[in-house]
């Protein structure tokens, strides 16, 4: 028996219940604890996949990436017919990462007694590890684990699934849409985590989405850089980029037969595509709603820069700020401090144009504060949750959207201790 | 009369004492409360130079410079002999920055006040405001204030003039040093302020250094180009950049004479040069000693990278991972977050050599953590108010050392409520 979930407050922005999440034709997951964590709470995630499963990922560019990235990467090369997968561990508390030779032989015999388990190849089996950076890591556990994991798997277990993997979160983080290829009604699952450490590039965050839809690994991965661009790698908790990072999206086949889909560009995945964008928002902005110590959910959105990659520049630039980040959570319309973080962010603003707004009224225009301008209303939507910002640079057609949270005593007291 | 100098506490890491700065030829100083703080507390600094004075300047690089950022830069280009200087006026508060034109016309109104009361152009005046971002300054009050300024001129009142220019800081800040230059003593006196809103290129930060020698502009300019880098530019405290960052050097010509220098590598300029490098040092220190909430103070140097600047670029990205700095606040030796900061700053690193030691105590070598490593004297060290961390990246001779300080519930309590 595993320990209860904690009682411990959940963050204030979380969503109000857990999705009710549909089966995955092809999936199969189950999670228990195999003593990583002290506290005896869940830490160890197995999941079960089709033979047919074709895999994408995109992980961390740490130049320390974990020992489980470095496998990942390598075994996502694949055959000729692109990389396939059956089996995903994942362990949380301890993450692998500056562990040296001995950190890379853990992970190859975790995958190796997977592999034996579900009766396939070591490398259709991918792998992370989230938590402490270097400290060996105690693979006997895991793998002795495994068989009654097996045992475990279930359809159904999402809710288990999504918090083996947490760490700092403060709520188990999941989403779902159905999407029509062909006419044909496929469904898309998906679980994160992520809290602390987050920033693009990619998030400290972990990421696994299943379909039952029939697409080879190329169109995934295609897929998968696309979405990434404008949903896990448009948010930042606090600037700080994990050794870990893996989003993957694996597509078991299972699900009812639909027009075959051979291309990226092909006009079928269009509804696909828009409802995988739409659960990678949802679960890269449940990671915001779960940021160390938040209280407020931000959006900056960003206009009038030279290019979008100019725009998110900004955008990200306005969002990293611990000044902006402090002031927000003093629920403090210091727009001044937005100004200060565009300075800074090193692409082309026409001073004369910059226009600003809060909550949707406007308080600068024509790179002056408006004439009259009354901060009544600004003030009142500062002390809401939801915080929109707007800018626009007066440059040209370049847009961006990024989300963030604000910096509190809460992001403090959790990071001054972690270890202990 | 102006109102005391709060009794509100002290940065715990500030120097014991206001260093005793002796009188520079040629110089003279005075502060007054122009009614821009409503504390009345004192915030306006008035210098007078002798007419023959040579000056330097660097600036931020932000993109929405400050009016008087923008003034100086212009007065700066000077005459055919280069940039001169006799007047020189910072007032805190106000930031006038991101004030339209009407910001401008702020800027002249005062240079054009100070000209008309010392006697000298226009372009001889340089100026500097510092405070909130977006408010129209009441150049009124400090053009009103001038006269009774100029009548308290005085050779010694440099407590006072680093009292002036001070916002969320919570001690003045003042060094200096004498050098000799063909055998003749001269003297270099500095003040400064800044404790958030600090980051490289620069700080939010002003610096004012003068001396007595007889130094032609452009070598000024070139000795303080080299200085900034090893020193204000070497210094993090929040990564926010200001819009008003500026660090000027003044030469007065009214010391004892020396043999004359032409050029920034005249051998003659050796013992100057390094003392004003340690002035500018001992200043950005302190203004890292004041940073916001600070509780310890952080040395960390890079060794083994590509290039100095790769060392450099490393090392700031450690100073500014809010992980890292939030460890240091807990007094945790979590050296796994040095390992991530390290892996995203996006420079050559050989993680099978990588070393990381703290307080001198070697942690990690060749790629993991010492075999039997004891984390007791680190602990002890971590207790410390002067922290600090070395890190070998494996790759060549590049080196660089940074300092910064911990990220505590003081600079949330700072910045979540400044301008209320």
């Amino acid at each position: 028996m595993c320990a209860k979930p904690s009682s411990s407050p959940v963050s204030p922005l979380a969503p109000k219940t857990f999705p009710d999440m549909p089966e995955i034709p092809g999936v199969r997951v189950a999670a228990t604890c195999a003593g990583l964590k002290k506290s005896g709470k869940i830490d160890l995630l197995l999941v079960e996949m089709a033979p047919e499963t074709c895999a994408a990922g995109v992980f961390t560019r740490s130049l320390t990436a974990s020992a489980p990235v470095r496998w990942c990467r390598k075994a996502l090369k694949g055959g000729p017919g692109g990389a396939q997968a059956q089996g995903l561990v994942v362990n949380s508390e301890n993450a692998n990462t500056f562990t040296g030779p001995a950190g890379e032989q853990a992970v190859e015999r975790i995958v190796e007694a997977v592999a034996d388990l579900l009766s396939c190849r070591p490398s259709r089996v991918f792998t992370a590890s989230t938590g402490v950076i270097g400290k060996p890591l105690d693979d006997g556990k895991i793998i002795a684990a495994l068989p009654a994991l097996q045992e475990a798997l279930a359809p159904d277990a999402w809710d288990m699934a999504a918090r083996a993997i947490m760490t700092t979160d403060t709520f188990p983080k999941a989403a779902t849409r159905t999407a029509e290829i062909g006419g044909v009604q496929v469904t898309i699952n998906g679980i994160s985590k992520g809290s602390g450490m987050i920033h693009p590039d990619m998030a400290t965050m972990l990421a696994y989405v299943f379909t039952d839809a029939t697409l080879p690994a190329d169109v995934l991965q295609e897929l998968l850089e696309v979405v990434v661009d404008k949903s896990f790698n448009a948010i930042t908790v606090d600037s700080d980029t994990s050794t870990s990072d893996s989003l993957m999206l694996f597509a078991t086949g299972a699900g009812k037969s639909h027009p075959q889909v051979r291309a990226f560009d092909d006009a079928a995945l269009d509804d696909f595509k828009a409802q995988l964008l739409d659960l990678c928002i949802d679960l890269a902005h449940q990671i915001v709603r779960d940021g160390e110590g938040a209280t407020k959910f931000l959006t900056i959105t960003v206009d009038g820069a030279e290019t979008d990659a100019a725009a998110k520049r900004i955008a990200l630039t306005i969002a990293t700020s611990p000044l902006v980040k402090t002031a927000v959570a003093g629920e403090d319309a210091n727009w001044g401090r937005i100004v200060m973080a565009v300075g800074k962010a090193g692409q082309q603003v026409d001073t004369d144009k910059l226009a600003i707004s809060i909550g949707g009224v406007a308080i600068a225009e024509d790179g002056g504060l408006l004439p009259g301008y009354d901060e009544t209303p600004v003030a009142l939507h500062m002390k809401g949750q939801e915080i929109d910002f707007h800018v626009d640079v007066g440059i040209a057609d370049g847009t961006a959207t990024v989300w963030t949270c604000d910096l509190t005593h809460g992001y403090i007291e959790i990071n001054a201790d972690y270890r202990s």
